[in-house]
């Protein structure tokens, strides 16, 4: 745990200089977690050769198709592929082969480098929701998302303890034409913020600024990675034209990409989990073979977007158990290929942040913990299948991160964590409240919310019976009031607002 | 799965018959959990002997005291123990070796044989809230707990698919004098359901009113095993003379009792893991031992109940990475020890059934399946540190116990699970909704909520915007509603109510 001395000097004047006097907000980042807890594994060794041998099959007999990227056929031909139209059919062995060169982990940099993450090992990196067009708050409803509520969120990330990323697309600003609002999304997480962010991936021109108003911000990046895009895959087995063309684009500038199928099992996939899996993971090396095809060593993660279809109405659905098994199972099948491993988040289908959504949330989380997930996008925020980003669950799902920052220490085992003084100190018929070794403990003891309730019934009805919802409320805008933008250098913040200025006045708006 | 045939043929006339005929409710019960995923070890085989020899350390150093319980200091010091007072100190290796005869699963039969439950190896068996004096409902608010709440528990419980148990105090009824209540929640169990249920431990009498009434129930017990009741040892390390004579009662009479520390961890325990550990093996040993002192091969389950003390209120607090901690250590110990294993449940400190109650249940009930729990009492229902029994959060826990099912289930990677047809049929870009594989596998393919909504978000706000509070209501009234009370020989109805007339007419009433 460090703590940003950065993020307490304002800058600017008027009233967030007056407002950091009165204040003197402290900002406490908790590192990436590094897990001293074993990973859970669902498969035993003969049933994972299995689903690698059929992954394999998958690749050789049926294949994949590259569609709208003739440079992309092109280069697989190269590599040794079976290339019949925009159908890719690789030998066995081929795309593992080249799978070889992709780096089991990376360094992800930030501005400021205490905020910097290494993402594989047993590392978990936090990230908040991606893509909704949507946002929710109590007061507000549910509305379409505007750059305003963009910055809120940057904001509530930035301020969020157990948050070790800013993430990309938090929400859709849809108020800003759709050509334009990633100049002013990662203009908001460069300046607004100081940890980790991600690239644009909706055009390979999107990216290609994204790297360029990166190496502003970096004072030239000289190869450093320091975006983690998303790149999803048209599952099934599909790799369409623009994602390649920004994973194209990511890739040669050294720049990581998730490799995501977006897999609504039932629909996407198979309605079994090994099948599954196996379409996961033919999908998965496919793509990553390919990023190794433009450069070798570029930085990848292994990604698995997973969720289930209900037969009965056809709405995806979140924390289910097959979703759990799929996730534990691919972060098996993401490790035997050495890769880093992307997958969970707190998912849910509630259309507010009530008992449904934690449950689903807490499914998920834990889950993804436990699975061994290196870079866990959507950990917090995520409402409504991924249409909406609320606030409250915001501040909810965030504060239940730091739940997976204790279980991933592990259990203590010094003589201070035995513990043997206490119980001779303490006796039958004790109490321990007390006691020396409580005393010298009971700061760093026990993980502790920032939100939930655990006040005594009768203060609790006293103070409103407020429930979690009305709870988070408060608290998104305390968070908001306090936050103070991190410093950052004046001419390069000038340069980024120069860049973005320019690049929009070189395009016609457009909206869809 | 199967279908309680019985459950559909409603005994006595009027109304419940005519609503059967009506409805033909059908009532599925899903057999208890059988694992088919592996535990989650937290500790290596060096912190565990650790641990291991610390326990023996303090049983021999330090000792347990049972109080007020002069028949106990007997046998203790016959046994081999160090007797000083209330104090045993027992040499290293007794309570182990007297441990030994414990079985390390047992069948605990209900009255329907299609109920009865193993509990052990890799089984779970699933149980409600146990204790609370207050109920809480959406219409009523909170208020103490009557004999009425606790007949629709038990009705909630029975029409539960995903319970295996009915459970014990599902609330205490405390409109019925405290020496008399638990003939009629003995009765509620026997009757209204025909799941496995729990006798009564507040007194050595109401033991054996419980044992009495089970001999009638069974038409006579010959040492079958048809109770599961709840030892709570008063840590740290005191075992009282009233808890330890209900024991002493089930012992002799061959039922099952589970042996449990019940931890505040930083009140009554060390404010460490490992140090809670140490002394919830150290008071399982010693009250598992005792237990085979008074029957040698009497059924006991290796308890742990465990939450941690919030510092700053000293309010106990419940989906804790702490807890999850200790309940994943104590399960490879109880693992090591040869006992079935008894923690975890649907946990929350929250007022109402609210996001924060599901963030916290759903991150103790995933931790319970994980672990290796084998008997989960308070797996539904629980709230405000189990101060209150909610009947919405009974049928909301009740729903995520499905979740618990399907995870255990595994992964099946037979030929079907690897559904190399369907990815073959479908190839690039096309969808498996319609698919072969897809049309012969949906119906069990997913688990599916009974009670969340997945609804489009248009109709789910045409239909009341409702929150799961508001689904959980109307579930709590329908299955009240569709409840037809299981068959039971009208002679054996008859002789329970008469020992239970006779019973209360045998002393006055009292209130404390």
């Amino acid at each position: 745990m460090s703590e940003g001395a950065e993020g307490r000097r304002a800058r600017g004047g008027g009233g967030a200089a007056r407002r950091a006097e009165r204040t003197a907000v402290r900002i406490e980042v908790a590192k990436y977690i590094e897990r001293n807890i074993p990973n859970f594994e669902v498969l035993n060794d003969e049933a994972l050769s299995i689903i690698e041998a059929n992954a394999e099959t998958v690749l050789e007999e049926i294949g994949v198709n590259f569609v709208e990227n003739p440079e992309a056929l092109a280069r697989w031909k190269e590599a040794g592929a079976d290339v019949r139209g925009e159908r890719v059919r690789l030998p066995k062995g081929l795309a593992r082969e080249l799978c070889k060169t992709a780096p089991s982990s990376y360094v992800q940099h930030a501005r400021n480098p205490e905020r910097s993450v290494t993402v594989g090992g047993r590392n978990l990196v936090l990230a908040p929701v991606y893509g909704p067009p949507f946002v929710r708050d109590a007061d507000g409803g549910r509305r379409y998302a505007t750059i305003d509520d963009f910055h809120k969120f940057v904001k509530l990330a930035y301020m969020s303890k157990w948050l070790h990323h800013s993430g990309g697309t938090v929400c859709e600003p849809t108020d800003v034409p759709v050509n334009k609002r990633h100049l002013d999304m990662l203009l908001a997480h460069m300046t607004l913020s100081d940890k980790p962010y991600m690239g644009s991936v909706t055009e390979p021109v999107r990216a290609q600024d994204s790297v360029e108003m990166s190496d502003i911000l970096f004072g030239g990046l000289n190869d450093r990675t320091v975006m983690t895009s998303l790149i999803n895959i048209n599952s099934p087995l599909t790799f369409d034209g623009i994602m390649m063309g920004a994973l194209e684009v990511y890739a040669r500038a050294n720049q990581a990409a998730i490799i995501s199928p977006f897999i609504v099992g039932g629909a996407m996939a198979p309605v079994t989990v090994a099948g599954t899996l196996t379409q996961v993971l033919a999908e998965v090396l496919a793509g990553v073979a390919y990023s190794q095809l433009i450069r070798k060593g570029a930085p990848v993660i292994f990604g698995a977007f997973v969720t289930s279809i209900d037969m009965n109405s056809g709405a995806p659905t979140f924390g289910t158990p097959e979703a759990s098994l799929i996730t534990y199972g691919a972060g098996q099948l993401a490790r035997r290929l050495g890769l880093p491993y992307r997958s969970a988040g707190g998912f849910t289908g509630s259309k507010v942040p009530d008992a449904q959504a934690a449950y689903e949330s807490s499914n998920s989380l834990n889950m993804g913990l436990l699975a061994g997930v290196n870079f866990m996008l959507h950990s917090c925020g995520w409402l409504e299948g991924g249409l909406v980003s609320s606030f409250e669950k915001f501040v909810m799902d965030a504060d239940q991160l730091g739940v997976l920052h204790g279980l991933a220490k592990g259990i203590d085992i010094s003589d201070n964590g035995q513990a043997m003084d206490a119980i001779r100190e303490v006796g039958p018929g004790g109490h321990y409240l007390g006691c020396a070794h409580t005393q010298a403990n009971f700061k760093t003891a026990f993980w502790r919310t920032e939100l939930l309730d655990y006040k005594p019934y009768e203060t609790w009805e006293e103070e409103g019976a407020r429930d979690t919802i009305a709870l988070a409320r408060n608290r998104v805008t305390k968070l908001l009031n306090d936050y103070q933008k991190p410093a950052i250098d004046p001419a390069i913040e000038e340069a980024l607002n120069d860049y973005v200025a320019k690049k929009k006045a070189s395009m016609p708006d457009a909206f869809m």
